[in-house]
Parts: structure tokens; sequence; C-alpha cells
């Protein structure tokens, strides 16, 4: 039998260890692909790149040191998933993955996530996708604890399939893999960023400002992916792109619009 | 009694058409500032800046000939909402407006929309929040068609009020203003593109793509955005950020993962 075939990108680009982490865990499940941005794409959201060239590198020594190809791409995590697919993939992913990311994508956070974007990418395309993001922003993270877990969940999902317009979004507690209490389906928590911006003037006299912002959560549900987090579970939350309200149809109806 | 507070921004840039003719509408409504992007952000889905300082400038030519506030940010839509709110506007406004973006934003071009996204930013913030995006993409489009419409849109959402955690993605068809048939509340539409990368090489060659592509319907439902759009009706999808696929919680509880 074929192996299945795993199609990696993320958004902290493909040096970054952690998705050196998710290809080696991968092989042990299938023939592993990589087609990931050539620099960090943090906070890149669902952009695609639309008024620059895409320019594409093989990246030979991955092929034969490890026995997998990878390519690096210049755009953004989704362009990487389109390229991947349209024109570096020969036959269709059985999975796509994406991560694992550097840092948490729970909460609101999936909005602005250029990791949880590659898996949405490919969740439109038709492909079982999963976005993994580990709470730990360090570039030297434990990703090694999160192994046995990061497989039972591709092994499930490829064994059971993820519902049509359904892609999975796994965070990870930065806890050694003795402490971490399980897995939980959960729902996306109410939260959002309380900004500051970091106002200084440089050299030239002119004001510029640094993004900065808190956390704040807005949401004590116990079926929370920030629930889980706080208790030591690693959170799968189906995330999904039809963005339609639905509940909010027939309160817009009443506002006779249509007269 | 006070004016109501509108803040205006875009994905096309400070310059765009668009923008313009959506500060004359809402100027006949109330107070209006703009933060737009200095140049042009198409494809920039919810995209932030993290790694690069943020600047901004007042244009104070629009001020004195218009009587209104304008700032340019070289930033993301999402990038302007944030600044503006935090740094520019000295009190909450009543309402983000975002548009009138030159293109369709209707179905799952709501995931690629830098509209959208800074509508969906004010919405997280907690402000009532509409994108407006006119089904043409020339520079020259006729924004004016859409002027009473827009206006009653707007007015409408200040009377009533949105609910917490929506926001409007309002798509006009291009049309004759007599040619509207009217305004519909619908679900976004299931489509996705058929990408085609355009191959070439550069003087120096190496391959390089510029990514193109077919909108692909995948839904026939009277209740989509593309059903209104293409029977000549002004499409209103109350859009939703949390992205919690509710239906598949069930689902994925089956597959044990907590075993």
């Amino acid at each position: 039998m074929q192996k299945p075939l795993i199609l990696i990108t993320n958004d902290d680009g493909i040096t970054a260890p952690g998705i050196n982490a998710l290809v080696s865990f991968m092989k042990e499940i299938g023939e592993v692909v990589v087609v990931a941005p050539d620099s960090p794409q943090s906070g890149q959201g669902h952009a695609i790149t639309l008024d620059y060239a895409l320019f594409s590198a093989k990246i030979s020594s991955n092929e034969e040191a490890n026995g997998h190809l990878a390519y690096s791409c210049s755009g953004t995590p989704a362009d990487c998933v389109k390229l991947g697919l349209q024109e570096i993939l020969t036959r269709r992913p059985d999975i796509c993955v994406s991560g694992i990311n550097h840092g948490s994508n729970s909460s609101i956070n999936v909005i602005y996530s250029g990791t949880m974007s590659a898996a949405i990418e490919a969740g439109i395309e038709g492909i079982p996708a999963i976005g993994f993001s580990l709470c730990d922003f360090s570039w030297n993270a434990d990703f090694e604890q999160a192994k046995e877990s990061i497989i039972k969940i591709v092994k499930s999902a490829l064994k059971n399939g993820i519902p049509n317009g359904v892609v999975l979004n796994v965070n990870i507690p930065k806890l050694k893999k003795e402490e971490i209490a399980g897995i939980k389906i959960c729902r996306q928590a109410r939260a959002n960023w309380k900004e500051r911006f970091d106002k200084r003037t440089n050299p030239m006299g002119k004001e510029y400002y640094w993004l900065t912002g808190e956390f704040e959560l807005l949401d004590k549900g116990e079926d929370t992916d920030e629930h889980a987090l706080a208790n030591g579970y690693i959170s799968v939350v189906p995330t999904q792109f039809d963005l339609t309200a639905h509940h909010a149809i027939q309160g817009l109806n009443n506002w006779n619009l249509h007269e």
C-alpha cells in the first residue's frame, strides 16, 4: 500500500526548529514534502501574494540528507499551499499539516495566524488539514514532548477523515510530556488583544510605532481551548471557513432593508 | 446631539476612488476620520505587522479641503484599525466602515479580503463594523450607484446595532442604480479558486510564478450571496470571527483522542 503523502508547511519559515520537528514526526507516518516560506511570516493571517511574483527553490540538501523533498517559497503560508498543490506535488496529498508554530494560536489568535491560514487554504481545496502550535515562543522550545500526541492526532485524522469545510486547530501547552493531561476537543474562547503602540522617534525625527499588546480572555467556559490549555490539555478546535453567522440572519431581516 | 463618529479604512489604499466615495457618503451621516493604508493591500487577509515598525502621517490637505481628518498608515488594514482606535481617535467610534473595495469580497473571498479583515478587527474590538465591496475591479468603477443603499445600511446599523461577534460583509453588483433589485441578507456561498500559476523565467534564468486563477462556485443555494448578486441584489452576509465548527465537535469526540 502506498504511504500517505503529507504536505508540510508553516509560518515561521523553512529553517524553524518547529517545522523540522514536525517533519521528523510525520516521517514515521508517511511520505513527506515540505513547501514552506523562505522567511518568517508570523501574523500574516490569510494573506496571499497578488502584486508580486513568487520564487521557489528546491532545498536539495534536505532530500539527500533526510530523504524528503523540501522547497522554499517567497510567499505567505497560504501561497505555499497553493504552490505546493498546483506546481510541486505530483499527486494530491492525503493530509496537510502546518507548524509546529513557535507560540499559541488558540482563541482569537487563529484569525491572525499564518500557521492556521495554511491549514485553512488546504481545507478550502478539500484536503484534510491540521495546524499545530506549541504555546512557547522560544526558538529552542521542546517540541519532542508533543511527538506522541501529534502522531496520534494525524493518524486519527487519516483514519477517520475530517468533515468537509473543517480544519483542526491544535494547541499544545508548554509542559513536560508527563505533565500533559490529555487531548480535548474544544471551542474557540472569546478573547481579544489590548493593544498598546510603543511610539518612538527615529534619528530623522519621524515618529513610528511598534505594535505590542496583552491577551485579554473574555470567556471562562470550561469547553474552551483556553480552559483546556490552562489545565494541561492539548486543545483541538474544529475550525471552519464558512464565516456566516447563521444565528444573525433573522435579526438582520428585521431591519427591513429590502423595503 | 453629537454626530456619530465613523472610522473609515480600506485595503486599496488611501488614494483609491472607492474610499473617497465612501467618505463622501459617510459625511452625510456623521463625523468622519480616515485611517487607511498608504499603499494597496489587496489579498492581505487578516495580516498584522509584528516584525516592522509602523509609520503614520496626517494628510492635512484632506482636512482643509474636505473637513475631515485623514491619516495614512504603512501597515495592513487590520493595523490601520488598531492604530486608529488606540492612537488617533480621541473617542470610541460609533461604527467602522471599510471599502468601498474595488472588486468582490463575496463567498470564499472574505477569507483573503483586507477590506473585511479591517471590519473584523473592529468587530473584535466590539465596534459595529461593515465592509463594502463593489463587484467591479476597475479603478474608474461607478460607486455613486451604491450611495443610497450604503447610507441605508449604515443608518440601519447605527439604529439597530449589530450583534456582538458579528460584522457585515456587503457586496454590490456592477449595475446601474435603477437595475439594483434590492438588498438581501444571505449566507456565504461555498466556492474556491482554481489556481493556475503562470511560470516565467527572469533575465537571470531564474524561474518565478504569478498567481492567477478562476473562481469556482460550488453552491447553487438561493440563500447565498452569489445567488443574490447574480440576480441583481446587494448581498449582506453576517460574518463571525468565532471560527469554531460547533457541528463537528461531537464527531471529533468519537475519535477517542483522550484515551
